[in-house]
């Protein structure tokens, strides 16, 4: 549905726009305890990585989340989603630094946004890094708290 | 941070990842309500849109919204958030087609995941047309549901 013209005309409007300002916190109910939750979940989703252990990344998302990869197709379900992570990581991701911008939470649901930087390493190449700001939609659940739906995109060029 | 070697041996990751699955919906409580306020408060930004009134989309949106436009640094309050979309129209944005696929709430908060196809155009060019995927968190206040934050990507290469 995309050619690289439309996307070309849509890359010409967005670069037009003067994006601004730093991001502070909001505060609403439940917001503490949240916050503390999910530092806890990216630390263990981060723990993951590092050790290329798939199933555990896989254990931190709902069962029926949804994740929305940058130029990637949606991909729905805990199994699927661990699966993705699984082939980045073999693909060469090898470790990921996430940094918790804001969080804000009602009742058994939170948001979090954030930036993301990634360690790359691929066979015969320099090893290199990618970064990206993202929103993570986290649900309670009986278990504790998990990744119900996770998108990022690009940060500006430089 | 990112040079252009870095975003090429990500973008090897991710082509390399086969992204899978359809989207269902999922339930919470209160999904039913919010899904409706969700669904007004879009048919209201796709005519803010089409009537280029700035304001307007810019009141869908809490006043400490957060948006995180593709390859743009975050925007910050109600009011920058007006700006972008002001700045997006007179750049070429003529109006946007959303299709909600999921929505889940719980007390004072939603999550909505969408498409969205935007017809742009831009002073000497052919009209264009650019698709992305969307994560909305829409939050329930005293005079009704508001865009809290607003994240979209690409979708896959074709």
């Amino acid at each position: 549905m995309i050619g690289p013209g439309r996307i070309g005309a849509f890359a010409v409007t967005v670069s037009l726009i003067v994006a601004a300002s730093s991001v502070g916190r909001t505060e609403e109910a439940g917001t503490s305890d949240a916050r503390a939750a999910v530092e806890k979940g990216n630390a263990r989703f981060s723990e993951a990585i590092a050790r290329s252990d798939a199933k555990a990344v896989a254990a931190l998302y709902t069962e029926d989340a949804i994740m929305l990869p940058e130029r990637g197709a949606m991909v729905k379900g805990r199994q699927a989603i661990g699966e993705f992570w699984k082939t980045a990581m073999e693909g060469g991701v090898k470790s990921v630094t996430l940094t918790t911008l804001d969080v804000g939470a009602n009742g058994d649901l939170a948001h979090e946004v954030g930036t993301v930087l990634l360690m790359i390493n691929v066979e015969g190449r320099p090893p290199a890094t990618a970064s990206a700001k993202y929103v993570v939609v986290w649900k309670r659940e009986a278990d504790g708290w998990k990744m119900h739906r996770d998108i990022w995109n690009d940060p500006p060029p430089e």
